[in-house]
Parts: structure tokens; C-alpha cells; sequence
């Protein structure tokens, strides 16, 4: 099984830091196939950067090779809903991987994550995905760090003490650490959360490998069915001649 | 006072429809700016289709002339949460500005447009909007129509009653025609339908002036405050400098 | 257009006040007709008093000359659903049109009002509004104040200082200062809130004429349509004879 | 015990019936003291009338003698909260009484009554109670009525078929027929109707008799706290004195 | 009238303490008829213990002697809903019949009870009778007590400054000591609570009359009619041959 | 790694049923561990059954060989959450990995099971899920079938017909046939349902394997955690030594 790991942010870097976390989880058998945004933002964290990003990854997986599941793997899950209109292989996000996952694991999951920036645009998405009776809560660490793939590293010990708030203040039963650059996180603090910790990646990965296994049909009815030929103007080529049906 | 009259699609003809109905609500003063996309699809129907025309949105208003507000001019309002982020001047959407009209018209209003594949959007953004409680459902025609710029009157005794059915099944109090080919269409059918029907371009441009008459400063705290500058690759120019803080 | 500015409360300073600020927001050819209530309290801040000055209002609205729309003048808009289904003009609440306003300028508002006995009662407007969802909170002065004509003045730091706590704390991302007696106040206080700050009256000012523009019909079914004749027994005569369909 | 039976309508009937059904419901030792309103309509059956009646219900209370409890008996509770402001004693709507003793016998209850303009009113007091989840949707007869005191006998078959429907199409698991002139027909139409049904009267005079046995004390915090003293203009003299504190 | 007083719990020393408080509040003619479980827990504290006890409610059920009415004699009601599928006389639960009082005495309840354990529980209690907008919050005593049938006594100042917090920082209007070892405690403390204090045993008693006065019938139809015969293996004589409609 | 089947009925066929549609789905490596109730219902349909069921699945995972982690193999879930509690490893129930599942495939699930009497537990499980607005509705066939282990095949043809209706009528995106007698169906039916079905024993597994590679950390604070250790009386030895932390 072909599963891509589409990054729609620019940084090579964290797509290699989630491509170690997920083909560590992934069953035997499972290949996964990373791509990283040919342009857009090195890091989407605000709702104008997802509209742009959401965009380019739908670009990215008109211009796919063939798999058998995709992961959206920018936490937000930028173009989601669109990309399940317009491809027929099931795609999981990142973040909706790890909630899901997390409601397996208590009464409601605290989010905690790297900056502020990214607080309103996890929210939203918690509630887009119809999860926030489920949602302890967003934390995020405050001021400024060194770089983004090393985030996880230089902040951890702020980073557990946000979990650890998370379950005391806020009732989590259960904590994502959100954000592709806290990929691998969970594992390494795992004795210091008295809480289950989901990896994003981890999740995102094993949901993917279930989705291949129920063999979904693409719909043809709901509001999912593949969207009606259209025309274009100045879209990329694959782009467009998906929304053509001429790919 | 100036008011960007931005539709995200590519049919001037449709434009010209809006800006009709616009100048005519507009009061003494109020010169409305249109611009159409120059690229996207002529009219966005879908989840997919508003990831992508959000994005030319957001790139329109970086290369927009200097103006007092702005229409996001596509029901649905495709790039508005990132629009309000980005940019500084006030900015207010075609299903936004109707729908807040009509909450002042009656408890729950009634959405009738001209497609079945634009329900799942458009029922998505009166849920983004919190709005779902005040809405009473969303009906479209069924069937394939002649030509976008002509469908209001083509199927004009159809969209009359659909609206009759959204007041007498749905329990609407008030009706909106959603999606800018049927601006202008409630003027004309107004007799025929029980309610009172909220045209979505009256209603943005006089939202619009509204918000010029609040003289909202932009938010230096809060969600929608400005993101701080991001580099970025590949995007055009305008926009780039924007995320960037060097335009 | 001529648009009734209904004051349910006896203070005749602050329906001056609100006027001023009225006046300088309305479009030219807008004239504003104040009416002070005849009986009742000075300043509605309870349900009981509520319960109360909404059916003053319905009297006063039964009373008054021809007019294009109306404002119900109090933050909280008392008797505002029964005079929507009595009367054949449009009318706009002050909080209504604060709040409709707001959810223009941010994802969630947070009020601001000089006293704690006006909370629930406000709390509970914004629910049946349906909005509590795009509601950061309600907060208050504590403590006594030495004129309600004053009170903006008075205690303007104070205000200032919760409309802060508000943002910082409540997750704000725009502010209305709420009850009549703080009409003006947003222009002051401009600079030292960090997010737009809506003025009530400026609001329901442009809101009126927007609903003017939408030249919105009786509404002869839905729950708004006017009730059928009713006789009545001991009411004010203009307000009977409403009831009666005599009038 | 004494227990207040205030009908806040004109109807004389009305509270005669009603007082039938409460007396052979009340304990041993349960007096009721019907009161029937001395200005308003005879039967409240829209907002803009529950605005009238409530402040009417608020006067009716200030004039009453001491009483241990009081039945607000108007279903839709006109005035409900801002009496519980207002006074010291208990105070029980009509509906509300219904709806929570329904909710001891069923997930959700229907409601079924004589006429159409009392819907809207009723689904917004189902919702300011907090109730719509436990609410299966609100049934109404259509058509015009002989006589509001004998509707109930000429429309039996009717409301027992709407019942019906409220059971096998909304899923209703228990039934309340609303409006003072249904007041006793629930004994009747017992076997005809496949669930409990919940008679409105029964339910206020023994939860009147419940709070009066749970002995509480008047709140001095909490939104039911009795509001500081305020002047007034106008108003009947005992409610003046009421609200002054001068009472 | 014969009201079944049914304790899940092993302790008799609770159904004791329950048992006095309700004969006090019971009407004249009144007759409790108290059950302890032969089996299970001393105290019920947690969701898995929730589903032990509730399985020995239905069975203890099916054991009854004839009554009129059941009391579900422990906060949280396990095994509530099933018993209303099962048998033909009304039951109440301890905390259904405390929050619906408290309804009818404030906007919010607050509950208070005597271990954190129980926290999550009593949350789901409130949740899944649909009254979480009714539900100021749950707070719990920290720390261990010496007796379960003296802990009202051993940490009455404590629970009092719970209450209290509940008031001031919650927002409750209402009171309810939950648990039924907190049996009583309102009636001390009332004068020590600013807002009224529901005993929920008291209210269980009167809603409990107020159920037999309400003669509801047994349902045929809707979500709590009696399920089909079902043949079992294992299961306690008496409760088996309920459900096979052998009893 | 070793899962545990359970399926807290008696029913050996079912079980059987189960495990070859979970074997099918199982990764390498994965073995299944099938367990049938030693007592209680062969098929568990309403609420009092689950609540007596979810006591014997407590009791079942208390006396389980070592696994890695458990399916509670009904749908509806008996018991689940007072398991989360008790037991270090962690577990899935079928409704909910089928309804997890189902959200990365569509915006709303519809839910067809083969008896009305499901109808009712169904709906409680997806609202304590917190999924409610995730659910287009559970719709179910009507009338007797033959015998449990073979409704699947008898009905086959009304249960497609009543999932084609839950897409075009109720709205989903997704279907799931709900129900353990129904395992394997979606794959037969595939072609026939216009939208992808989720197999609920399929998502089952792979969730639990998903759950597995999570390595989830027993939680020891929030609402998971394990009870302190509680005395009982009269239960089957494994749960009271689990309860008294004796096992």
C-alpha cells in the first residue's frame, strides 16, 4: 500500500522529521511517498496561510503518482474537505487523525502547540470537524524560539509543563501535541504527561492504513460525490484538468 | 467612500450584474471599485472550487487599488476569516451580509440558490458563521440551467417556489437568493413570496458602509490581528510582500 | 427616510445622547425622530424592568407618527420579537445591531456595560439572538456610579480597563460598550482598546437604513406575520386598537 | 399552604377551569387562589401579547395576597423570569411545570395545541427553558375554533390525532397538550394516546407544592437576586412600590 | 401511595440517612419503602461502578414488592433509563429530581458534592439529561473523610465554601448538595448559601408524588415502551422474568 | 499483539461472524482473541439490556487473558467507558470505531441497523460520542426476521434500500450498517450504496491496532484514570478484585 505524505508547507526538513515518525509506524507492506509544497509558506499558521496552503495541496495531489491514501499532513488539515470532493483515494489530516484517535482515549483531548499564532486556526478546525464538546482546549507556547525544526527540542520542558496545565486546568483526558514540527514528541515525553499522548503522525498513519482496509467506493451521491466538469483560467495544468475531468 | 466590489470568479458578466444592483443601493458618496478574477472558475460551486478561489482572492486584495472596505462578492464568502487577517481596511461577505440582514427580519431565514452542489458550502458557512440556528434550510433547483448570467430569470417562477417552500415547510420568516447570478432577482419577485427577501448585494453594500461608519481601527490583538511577516516562495508578488510586511 | 428613535426608558438625557451620536452617524437625507418613554423606569437593567418597558415600547410604537423603520433604544432590546409582529415597518434592536455588526469585525464580541445587574439580562438577549456562539462574554463595573448621563465619563478608565480584560482574557476580537448611557464612548476610547470597538448607536443607525434599502415587505406568513384581531380590555387605546386591527 | 393560580388573560372561564383541575390535584391542606387578570387579552397567544400579559402578570403578583407559592398559569410563562426576580415567594409556570415533569417520563415530549399563532411563542419558551433537546416539536390544530372555553370538547379527535402524530412521526415519548383551555383533557383522551400524557395544571399545582416543601430562601446573589430599589413613572401603584422596595 | 425508596448501594446507613429526610417531606398518605442492594458497592463513584450498579438497580426492580413509584435512590441515576424501558410504574432519580427543581428556582445549577471521583460522572449525568446549559458546574471536596455517613458532617464548612464559590465564581443561582450522603445537608446550611439550596431527596419524594398524580399510563410506543420478551441466561430469576414477560 | 473480541452476548454465531470478517482486516501479526458472554442476552437491544450487558462486558474484561487491546463487540458500546476506567490496555467499541472512522469519510454518517428496538440506544450512543452533528440519522427496518445470524442475508435487500435512503433523504455521506449480525455486509453490498460503507468490525480492528501502535500510557489523572480501590459485595471475583485493586 501507496500512501502519500503531502506536506504543503515549503520545509523539507519537517516533512523528513514526519516521514522518520510515520514509517516507523507504518504495518509492513505500507510504503509511504513524501512530497513537500513547491511553493507556499515554510510553516501555515493562520487562517490566510491555510487558504493559500489548502490550495497548493490541492494542486499537489492533482500532480501526484498514484496511491492508495493520502495524509494532509499540515496540522488544520488545510484543503481537506475540497480534496475529498475532487480525488477518488481517501485522504486523513493530521489534526482530524489525532482527534480522532484521541477520542478513543478519553472523554477530551487537550491540544497544545507552538505558537499563538496557531490557536485560532486549531479551534476552527476542532469545530469544523464537529469536535469541540470533545476539545479540552488549545495551549500554546508564548514568545519566540530558534527554528521550527528544532522547536520540539528547545521548548520541550515548556511544552510538557502546557500539557500538564492542559489536564490539570483544563480536564484533558488525553493530549495531542499539534503542529508537524512537535512530530516524534509524544514518545520522548511520554512518562511525563499523566495523560495517553497521540502522535499526530503515528495516528495519521494508522488511520490512513485503516481507511485502504474498509476499501471505500468514492461516492457518487452526498455531499463527497466528485464535483461537476468545470472550465478554468490560469490554474496549473494538473489542477485544472482534474476540475475538467480531463485528467 | 471606495468599496472593493471583489468577485472571485472570472465572469465579468456576473460582475456587471452585481455592480448594477450595487450602485443602485449605494448611498450618495459610496463609489463602488469592481474587480474581476483574473483567474479561478467562473463560478465557484464547491468546497474544492472556494479553497482555490479563496486563495485568488486573498491575491486580489493584495493588488487592489486603495479602498475604504471591501465585498467579498461570492456567496459563500471564500477567504473572508483570511482576508480579515491580512488586510486593514473592513471587509464583508455576500452570505455574510445577507444572512445578518436577514436575522433582523425574522427568526430563521431561508437560502434558495440556483445548484444543488453549492448546499454542502453554503450550509458550511452558516454553521462557520454560528449561525445555524437562525437558518431554516438551504434549497436549490435542480437540474441544468442555460447560462449563469441568465439563470435568474430562466428559472425565475422555479426559485419562487422554492421560496415558498422554505417559508411554508422550512419555517423561514425571511428569504435570501443566494449566489450572485440571482442578485437583484428579490425586487422582482418580491410580491410573490410571503417574506421579506434579503438581496445579498443591497445587503453587502450597505454592511460595507455601515462598517466605514464604525471606523474600526485594525486589530493589534485578538485573532484577526495582522500575522507577523513570513517569508514565502513562489507566490505572486503582491501577496508575497504582504505575508512579508514589505508592501 | 424617516427612522424612530425609541428610547423605552423615562430618562430624557439619554435619549439626547443617544441622538447626537445618532445624527452624526446617519446617511444625508436620514432624519431621526427621538421619543422618551411616558412612563416606566429611568433605565431598564433587569427582566422584571424588561418585562415592563418592552410593553411601553409596544405603546409607544402604537402611538407614534409614520416612520420608515425604528430603533428600539436599549441594549437588550426589550418587547423587540412582539413588535415585529405588530408592527409593518422594520425595526432594529440596539444590541441587535451591535452584535450583528460585530460579527463583521471578529469571531467572537465581548461586551461591556456599567453595571452588574444589567449581566444576565444581557447574557440572555444575546442567547435568544442565537449568538452566544460569536459571544466572548459579558463583564461589568463593580460598584456604584454617581449619574447614568455620566457614567461614560465617570468612570471611563474603568471601562477601558474591561474592555482590555475582555480581549486579553475572554478572547475578544472586537468590543461593544453596551446600554444606552455609553453611546459615544467607542470614539474616545479608540486607541487604548487593541480591537474595533462598535458603537451601539452608530450601529443601529446604518443598520436601519440598510434594512430602509432592503425595502422589506410584511412579512404574511412565518412566525412574524401580524397576529390576528384580538379585543383587549384596560390597554392604551392606540396600542388596543392595534391588537383590534382598528387602528 | 396557599398557592397563587394567576391568570394573566381575562378569561374568567379559563380560570375556572383551570382552578377545577388544580383542586383535585392539590394535597390535603393546598388552598389555591385563583386570580384572573384585570386588563390585557383574554388569551395570550403571541409575543408581542406574552409582552403585554407578562408585565400585567408582574402587576397581578404585586397586588396579590401573601401567598406560600404561585402558578404563573399561561403556558409560555409570560413574565416568569422577571417575577422571580421580583418577589420572594416560588413561582411556577405553566409550561415550565409540564416540560420538566414530561421529562421524568420520556427522552423527549411532545407538544400539541388548539391553535398555530402559539407556536412560535412556544418553541421560544421550550428554548429559554434550555429544553429544545428534550422538546420532539410543537403540533398545533389549524382552522378557527368555536369557543376558547370549549375547544378542548369540540376539537377532542383532532388533538388526539395531532398527539398521535407527535408519538408515531416526532417521537414524542410523553405528550403535553398546551394552553390553559386543554386543562384536564389529558385524563380524558388517556387511552387514546400511546404515551403519558402530562396535564399542565397537575403538574404546576404539585410542583408548586414541591418548591414550597424544598423551603427556599430568597437568593441576596445570582441573577435572581431582587433588583436594587428603582424609581418609576406611572406605573400601578404596587408594582411602583414593588420595585421601589417601598412595599 | 407507596414509593419505592431504592438504594444501589451496599450502605444502610445512607438508606437510613435518605429514609429520614424523606419521611419528613413526604405528603400525608405517603408510605417509603426503602431497598438497599444486596450487592455491588458502598457507594457508587465512578462510571464503571455506574454500570454495576445500575445492572443491580434493574435487578432489585424486578424483586420490588408493589408501589406506586420508585426512587433511583443515588446521584447519577445508574441504570435510570433502562428501568423506564423495563417496568410500568414511574421512577425518579435522585439527581433528575434535584437538577429539575432547581430548574424552577434559577437560570443555573450548581452541584457540590463530597470526592472528586465522582465529577466526571455527575457531568455525564447532567449531559445526558440534556440540562448542561442549565449546569453551572461541579464542584467536589479534595482530600479523603473519615465516614461516608458523616461526611456532611466531618466537612460541612467546607461544602458551605463550595456552594459559595459555586455562587460567586460559577455563576449558580441554585444549590444541590449531591450524593446521597449529603442527604439533609441544605437545610442546615441555608442561611450559610446566598441562593436557595435543593435537597435532593426532598425533591425526589415530591416529584415522585407529583408522578403518581400525574397517573401516566405506561407507554406502548416511543423510546420507553417495553421491550419484546427476550429470553436470557444467567441473570437473577425475578429480573429475567421480566424480561421475558414472565413475571 | 492480541486482541480481545468481546462480545458481550451469547450468542456463539455472532461471535463467530465477527471474527471472520476481523481476521480478514487484521494486520500480520495480529491476533484476535474471540470472547462470548457467559451470560445475559443473545442480542443486546435496548437500554436496560445494555446496561445489565456493559456489567457482564466489565466482568468479562476482568477475567480476559493478558491482550494488547480490546474491542467491545457491540454496537452501542455497553460498558465502554466505565472500561476505560478499570483496565490498563486500551479498547475500542464498534460503534464508535465505526463512527470515527466514518467522519474521514464524509461530513455525516447515517446509520442503518435491522430492528427498531436499536433505534432508540443507537441515537444515545452517537450523542454521548459528542457526534451527534455528525450523524445524518439511524434508520431501521421494520417487522421480524428469522433468526439473528442470518437477518444480514434475509434483509439484504431492505437494508440497502434503507441506506440508499439515509443518502438520498437524511443526507449522508457515509453508511454504516450497525448492528454485530450485520459484519461483513458493506462489502457485499459496496456497489449497490452509493457512498463508502464502513464495516464496523473492520474499523473496529484496525482502530484497536492503530490504538496499539499509539502505545498509550495508562492514564493516572482526568476522568480515566483508575479508581482507588473500592470493597464489594457479591460480585464475580476477577471484578471485585480489579475494584479492590486485589487482581
Amino acid at each position: 500500500m501507496r500512501i502519500l505524505l503531502l506536506n504543503p508547507n515549503t520545509s523539507r526538513d519537517v516533512t523528513a522529521l514526519m516521514r522518520a515518525t510515520a514509517e516507523a509506524a507504518a504495518a509492513p507492506g505500507t510504503e509511504l511517498v513524501p512530497a513537500t509544497a513547491p511553493r507556499g509558506v515554510p510553516y501555515i499558521a493562520t487562517r490566510a496561510e491555510a487558504q493559500i496552503g489548502g490550495a497548493i495541496a490541492l494542486e499537489m495531489l492533482a500532480e501526484a503518482p498514484p496511491v492508495d491514501a493520502a495524509i494532509l499532513a499540515a496540522f488544520g488539515d488545510p484543503g481537506l474537505v475540497g480534496a475529498r470532493e475532487l480525488f477518488d483515494f481517501p485522504i486523513v489530516g493530521l489534526a482530524e487523525a489525532a482527534m480522532l484517535s484521541a477520542c478513543m482515549l478519553g472523554r477530551r483531548f487537550g491540544i497544545v502547540t507552538f505558537a499563538g499564532a496557531l490557536v485560532p486556526w486549531y479551534e476552527e478546525c476542532v469545530a469544523a470537524n464537529g469536535l469541540a464538546g470533545r476539545c479540552a482546549g488549545v495551549r500554546a507556547l508564548e514568545g519566540r524560539f530558534a527554528s521550527l525544526a528544532e522547536v520540539r527540542d528547545e521548548k520541550e520542558a515548556q511544552l510538557v509543563e502546557l500539557a500538564r496545565a492542559a489536564v490539570a486546568q483544563d480536564g484533558a483526558d488525553v493530549l495531542i501535541f499539534a503542529g508537524a514540527p512537535l512530530s516524534g514528541l509524544g514518545a520522548r515525553v511520554r512518562e511525563r504527561v499523566p495523560v495517553p499522548v497521540v502522535d499526530q503522525v503515528v495516528a495519521a498513519v494508522k488511520l490512513a492504513e485503516a481507511l485502504v482496509a474498509l476499501r471505500p467506493r468514492k461516492a457518487t451521491a452526498g455531499t463527497l460525490r466528485r464535483p461537476d466538469p468545470k472550465p478554468s483560467l490560469g490554474l496549473p495544468a494538473a489542477l485544472a484538468a482534474r476540475l475538467a475531468h480531463a485528467g
